[in-house]
């Protein structure tokens, strides 16, 4: 297999951050490619990459391995403009959370002797920027691989070797189509449900003395980022209305039940859930 | 103000076990009522109880605090078999996490001669029984005192001391019916949704490989004790109703703004919730 060493990453946010902190702790050599000279300054003070650029051209020419850790709707763009410096035989890849939207395109721009790899960190966090990003969040990660019809096996290790090194758990190979709905589900219909509680809340009501873990916890991502969301619920909107109504249509029935003062039913579905989530635990 | 130093606790599960842990261990007399053997040998032989019993006659008789971690529909058949050995000037009170539904009842069933307290810990654990039983989720945790027209300043004062002493953060005290109100928003409806999401998942999808913390973090209160929490829910059955339907609604603005591609609502609705959320965490 190759060896990747030099690796690119474009966007050092939160996510592009934390990779740039972990390859560098495990002797990669890792140039960063921002648009903001502060996250660049950053980045190189704490050694998080060796070298860092507004734009990508010399890195490019140089990488084993690129990843292009901006907003899905950016990549396309971004590889028109600079993909003829990528370097034969590299690995490019991207951290977005969907994928279908524009994978077609991606591979329609990329050069013919470089591969396009489909990734999906399951890491985030919700603050912005690389004063947060944080290598700790990578730890033991879900990782989940897109795969289309061209992906190689040789792309699939080469990922796979890399973010293990990292730290990542699970690297989960899936395909392209099969990503969106599982993601609509199990990712984006948690920040809808999370943004609609908060956003239930009475106006004038002292919620905040009110709650306990569990209101915390339901509610920590709806501290979300909106340029970035609302792509990517836009990316995958029908994976995602077709999750949100499945979802709407167990609360009815739950709010049945209570309306009609079922407790057989409330039982049957707390017994449901709560054996779903053991399970859920098991297979951490 | 009466010194209270000596405590029954009626039920030795999670609560009540966790507060006899906390209390004995800041020098208090604690004496446990269980009925089963299990759960008083484990509470007597890590010292959380100095004594115990399957019920409460001799201890009722020398408390000065009697605090009933029973479900919400067993208090009053417990006060009504056993209030005749509470001792004159005892402060009585509960866990439950609703009050409209028998406060009234408890208050009829009292010796005259003391007094019930309507309390509402907001610390709870998804496991049941004393082997779950942990102080540590009482440090900081927000405390709830639900008054009625009866409720003296004194009893106020005296609870408000004892949960201050074991390490409770915020004691709001509120009336019932807004303890209720409020209350089906920020734990009922939280419980509701994280019952709902898991349960509206493909029985045959491997989600497992797709998550990340946000999906645990919202699932974790699935784990529910089916007994206790059908009751608590139709017990408050219409505020919970009320609180479901107006998440249904900010959910439903929400899918709709997905189905026409309006940006612009999806930010909005995104900006609101981190601007409650960040605001949320201020108020912490």
């Amino acid at each position: 297999m190759k060896e990747d060493k030099i690796i690119t990453i474009v966007g050092l946010g939160v996510v592009g951050g934390s990779y740039a902190i972990a390859l560098s702790k495990k002797g990669y050599t890792v140039y960063g490619v921002n648009r903001s000279a502060e996250g660049l300054d950053m980045a190189l003070s704490c050694g998080a990459i060796k070298e860092g650029a507004h734009t990508p051209e010399k890195f490019f020419e140089q990488s084993d391995m690129i990843i292009i850790a901006l907003y899905p709707d950016q990549i396309v763009e971004y590889l028109k403009k600079y993909g003829k410096y990528i370097k034969k035989g590299c690995l490019v890849s991207d951290v977005a959370g969907i994928k279908s939207h524009f994978v077609d395109e991606i591979y329609a721009v990329m050069p013919k002797d470089s591969e396009f790899l489909c990734c999906h960190p399951m890491a985030g966090r919700e603050k912005r920027g690389f004063k947060y990003a944080d290598d700790r969040v990578l730890q033991g990660a879900n990782f989940l691989i897109a795969k289309t019809e061209s992906t190689t096996v040789e792309a699939i290790e080469r990922m796979t070797k890399l973010v293990k090194s990292i730290g990542f758990g699970e690297v989960r190979v899936t395909d392209v189509a099969t990503h969106d709905k599982v993601i609509a589900y199990t990712s984006q219909l948690p920040h809808a449900i999370a943004v609609s509680l908060i956003n239930s809340d009475d106006e004038d009501s002292e919620t905040a003395s009110f709650i306990g873990d569990s209101y915390r916890d339901l509610t920590r991502i709806a501290n979300i980022n909106e340029d970035l969301w609302s792509e990517l619920f836009l990316g995958n909107k029908d994976n995602l209305v077709s999750t949100i109504s499945s979802f709407e249509r167990q609360l009815s029935v739950l709010k049945s039940a209570i309306e009609n003062d079922d407790a057989d039913t409330l039982k049957k579905l707390f017994i449901k859930s709560t054996a779903r989530r053991v399970n859920l635990e098991k297979k951490k």
